[in-house]
């Protein structure tokens, strides 16, 4: 496949796209990004890559996190993690608290807030040095060290978790939250924080695409079948409650973050990484949707 | 693939599986149902076929059917087709009612009762004659002119459709359903009322797993474009609160129907059918859900 | 208590009052009405009575009836009926339908519309010919045998009574429904055709501020613990989802109707209904709470 | 009315009454009360006063005092009061999340948990000294200047106050509380902690059966309609989803804690308060609702 050339195509099609969406502003440091900000990065399982624009620049990657933190759980408490978390799509999104409570404090999927943050408190069950070695891990998919967190995304966000602080009491109530609420909740703002590249994003989501098997240094990072199943759980839950309008338009699993990034998985051919700061109404990235349908109408290829 | 020898395989496995679920009784027709049958038929799209036990007999295909209803009123409406009905997941089966509520009748799916009965209605003003256009409909996918409604079930499901009438006088409320409400309803429960065999159901959903194009006739049932939509929506719709569960376990699209049947899709490759009446209590088959599962491990191949 | 001054006390105050409400127009027979109407009777158990305006004019009392077929019903199945429906609050007014569901199928209090089905169903299983017995039961309270039902509003309602349809539906496959729901429907829908003007509404009400004895024949109606029970029910569930304001601003137990009705006890001392058509946001007379407020503020007299 | 006469009687008839109820457990100060103390108080606005058995042991009167905090935070602040909190009754009690989401977090009324947060946050912003300030105030309207918080209850409150603490904080997404929320939390959970007798709870209350008058002092606490206001707050919230329950059997405004407390209120006549540990499965002391539904029955008497 010719990837170059269709890059090329899809970029001028979507170049006369109206973005009605919106930059995230619930915090200064995610408002003040300029908007007008797009870039692409594809990498191949054979090593390939092509990119677009701004492909180059650090932008948060908030929820996308959510699934790295998910695979190194899932990694070190197996099977046992589903008893913590579900595995469905979590329906409207003002569900949240009220699902949450109906379903006795365990959250529908690892990729909403309440989920990622029982995440979170399952790993600090597991790591010495939580926020380390949760670096390390992402260092060590990626091949790349120099990715961190930004601390003064981490900061912000902080200020104004109030509702993530709802959610983690509330689940404490019905005894899912094992270790203290203060450190989950500063791993779980670290974890949002952290900043990639387009092409970071795409390396660092490859193994998703590979079988488990992390392409640069051909490490086996997760089973066949736990990377089977991450991708499912990203192709039912990892857009909110749009999941099925991506699915259904993209025909990947992938995971967006309201930094205006998503990542999609084609299985055994290639991580893309895209990034447009600007969202639709349910939170995902408009161009970045727009440009990824497009994209997989060209290849001629979804899962389906 | 050697799919005979993965079948021996697998029925060997699944001969030890204890099956703690139980045959729906709602309707005496359903309840009346012989609850050790299990039959299982694979059709591939370059025309092989293999089979188990009782896969020769006749069962009623349930709520299967809203997958022919809705690839059929597809073709008809197009894409207007999704401003009466979403795409997105359910979430918890008893929310159905709350959920319509609050997206004002529009109903999360054309897989759950309510965007069924919405593809009814929309057929109904499409068809001259909506149970003889259907039924032919299902004739030319399948190949086979002999499927037909069962009476029997059909009045059966009639007298005990108290929840669907309130789904559908509720959606009227909201101006969704355009028809009467007794044609709509009539058309619907001869829906739900279609036997298929395994090799029968196997067999009509091939088109599925092969572009839209059905393999007997080489006719074009749908676009390619609306067959993988299609796929996506049975991927993350197609087992109520259990797709997620599904896609994780067995990571293909499928449908379910309180039959016991299950149909799913590998696309490019494969339409498999099982039956086993025992349900769940999420309503699946449950031996049928262990059955694929073991299945997609076998051939070590799922769309993830 | 010299009521006449204080009612053209209010009167003047009133005069005043600018009502941005909205008349009713879900059925053509409420929209017609004049929007201005404005009528006032007040009776005591004394046998007092004090008038205002268009106090004499029939208007459809609509969901007022629910405390008549109400108390009928508690007279006939006594503290049974309580199985059937509770005497709780309803909450916001979308959740009635999850509510049911979540109560499985019992309605939270028998003045919400699916409440009142059943109490209607408890009738029919009472009485040989309901629309005649209920009508009789109104004209033995009121002492006037001219008040009926307007087969034209109940014509009206019915062709627009989806949700209510829904409603019963629903609550049927609860099994909280005994009889045919086409006869169930077409008895609650003649309910609230009944037409009656302020000085027939007073009066029909009277018994309930008497201990529940009729005070033009003397006849006990309801013994004096059920008729207090009823008073507590409309105290907390007679507006909607703005029985809280209504008991706040102007501390009695009463009931409303969308044809902008409201009457009110005073027990052991008077029975008032107001009329004026246009309703407030959640659905009762805005003059009318307005002119019962600053009534029972110059009497200075509340039941707290 | 010889009150003496009544309890004596009604005190024989509660003797055969088999409690089912269960103390709450919680936390372990309230767990380790005594399950068959019970005592009865009863002050009339006249000075008169009878009681029973366990009348002058304290305990922990927990909700209670949600009463007392709104009416010092609605003299405080008045009417604006109702733009932060409302006073409709609340619904189903798991409904409480899912309702302040629904309502913007606007709690529905002042006496359910999060309703009562706000009161505390509305306190905080008017008094110098929150906690000492509102000892002060119950010091003013009981006469009484022995009453004081449970430091250790209190501390055990905010050991398990993660439910409480989700509400506030999601509340504050909503931009309903003010002030640090720490410092909310520790005036709630002291608030809760406070402890009185049968007899200091009976005389605490007396002014809102009094017209807002302290009937010790003759000091002028509440405004006659603020006072009235608070009772029909009591009459549709005090006793969560029983509050219609508890209207419909006993017919007066009152207000109970899971500490097994009940204090009632008969406006112009009396203020009566009652112990027992043992909780029904609405959280409300279960021998207390039958003594006062017996009591009112003897007296004759109930407001409607």
């Amino acid at each position: 496949m010719n990837y170059e050339k269709i890059f090329s195509k899809v970029q001028t099609t979507i170049n006369n796209y109206i973005d009605n969406g919106t930059v995230a502003t619930y915090i200064p440091e995610l408002g003040n990004v300029d908007a007008t900000k797009f870039g692409v990065f594809l990498t191949t399982v054979k090593g390939e890559h092509v990119s677009l624009e701004n492909y180059n620049e650090k932008f948060s990657i908030q929820s996308i996190s959510k699934v790295l933190s998910l695979a190194l759980a899932y990694g070190l408490e197996g099977e046992k993690l589903w008893k913590r978390v579900g595995v469905e799509p979590s329906g409207t999104p003002f569900n949240s608290l009220f699902q949450l409570e109906n379903d006795l404090g365990i959250p529908r999927n690892p990729l909403i807030n309440a989920g990622a943050i029982v995440v979170c408190d399952v790993l600090i069950s597991h790591l010495n040095n939580p926020k380390k070695d949760f670096l390390e891990f992402v260092h060590r998919i990626s091949g790349n060290s120099s990715i961190t967190y930004s601390e003064r995304i981490a900061n912000s966000e902080k200020l104004k978790g109030f509702r993530n602080n709802a959610l983690v009491n509330f689940m404490k109530t019905f005894e899912n939250i094992d270790n203290d609420i203060d450190e989950i909740m500063d791993f779980y703002f670290n974890l949002c924080s952290i900043e990639m590249t387009c092409e970071e994003l795409s390396k660092t989501f490859l193994f998703l695409a590979n079988k488990g098997v992390c392409p640069f240094s051909k490490e086996k990072i997760l089973s066949k079948s736990k990377c089977k199943r991450i991708n499912s759980i990203m192709q039912l839950c990892g857009f909110y409650d749009e999941a099925g309008e991506f699915s259904f338009r993209v025909g990947l699993p992938g995971k967006s973050g309201v930094g205006g990034g998503i990542v999609a998985i084609y299985p055994n051919k290639y991580s893309i990484a895209v990034w447009s700061p600007k969202l639709n109404k349910r939170g995902n990235s408009s161009k970045g949707i727009e440009f990824l349908e497009h994209f997989t109408t060209e290849t001629k290829a979804s899962i389906f």
